[in-house]
């Protein structure tokens, strides 16, 4: 069998995304696979599905919350709650949907880590101009580029693939036609990868 | 420190719960914790907190379906989806209600087993009656004693108390006041009982 690709469907807006992001690579490694990251958005699967925002029951939300803290720690990443949330992710998705391939995943991971970790407001194009500009990319170029159809409707295709191959929240990843959703569902697809499930 | 104590809010009605119950005792004694095993009513805390039960969002109900199964493999547990869903649950939890302390382990896990492996019908009291006949229990004064007060306002007691302490689904746990919901949170549970999430 050739290299397994995991599919990793994530939207900067959410805190499991970012956790799950923080795993993935380190996981894909261990089976020698490699990560696809296809940025979509997560708001859009929710009105076609019928999905909610766990945090739309308060008491959900606020052991959700509680949460995220221990996951943090468990992998040991830095988490602190944005005080803008939720926040506009479309901007940062429409960058990943710019960039070519080879930049998707550090663009990602620096825009996730800029928001839920560093408590930036990466709803701002000042915000992500400063990312990319750290990242060594055209943050002009890039910027301009968000705004071309080609790159809209990119975003678009993604969001409408994922909600067809029955995504409905995030972190959402497939395996072939296998899905898993979740953070916690990371345990799952090691195991899946490892041959373990068969 | 003492040894730690987890307590366990189960319903039999519940799929999670089953999977996790066929862990948990394992779980608790790598760390040298004790399970207490309480029954309670999950349909109230879904009633009380505006949560709801996950497969009401249709596409993932198909989800959490495929998942149930991943899972039952990852624990090498056997799991035949119940042909009665969901099921009344009332009567297997006031069994539970019913007996001494030190029996309600071996029937939680044995009801469970019969309506999440062996598709047996739970609702029905010849199903709880020879469930607890083949646990050596005495069916008749058990079920018996299902339709006392006491029983009855125990099994409420349980329910409002994990309401009040933040309860929405199932399984939850606690040890101290800290709280896990899901399955899928044993990891974090036994981390946590590690002393590794600090």
């Amino acid at each position: 069998m050739s290299a397994a690709q995991i599919e990793f469907f994530w939207d900067s807006a959410s805190p499991y995304t970012y956790l799950a992001a923080t795993q993935i690579e380190q996981l894909a490694a261990r089976h020698g696979a490699t990560v696809r990251w296809r940025p979509f958005l997560l708001g859009k699967a929710f009105e076609a599905t019928g999905n909610r925002a766990p945090a739309s029951v308060p008491v959900k939300g606020k052991y959700l919350f509680g949460d995220l803290q221990l996951w943090a720690r468990h992998y040991g990443v830095p988490l602190k709650f944005p005080s803008v949330f939720p926040v506009a992710s479309l901007g940062s998705l429409r960058v990943a949907c710019a960039l070519p391939e080879a930049d998707v995943a550090r663009w990602a991971q620096a825009v996730m880590h800029a928001y839920w970790a560093e408590n930036q407001d990466i709803g701002q194009p000042q915000a992500l101009a400063q990312i990319a500009t750290d990242l060594g990319l055209d943050s002009d170029a890039l910027l301009a580029k968000t705004q071309t159809p080609a790159v809209k409707e990119a975003l678009k295709a993604n969001t409408d693939e994922a909600i067809r191959r029955g995504v409905f929240g995030a972190p959402t990843f497939f395996v072939g036609e296998q899905m898993f959703w979740g953070n916690d569902r990371l345990e799952l697809l090691d195991a899946y990868l490892g041959g373990r499930l068969g």
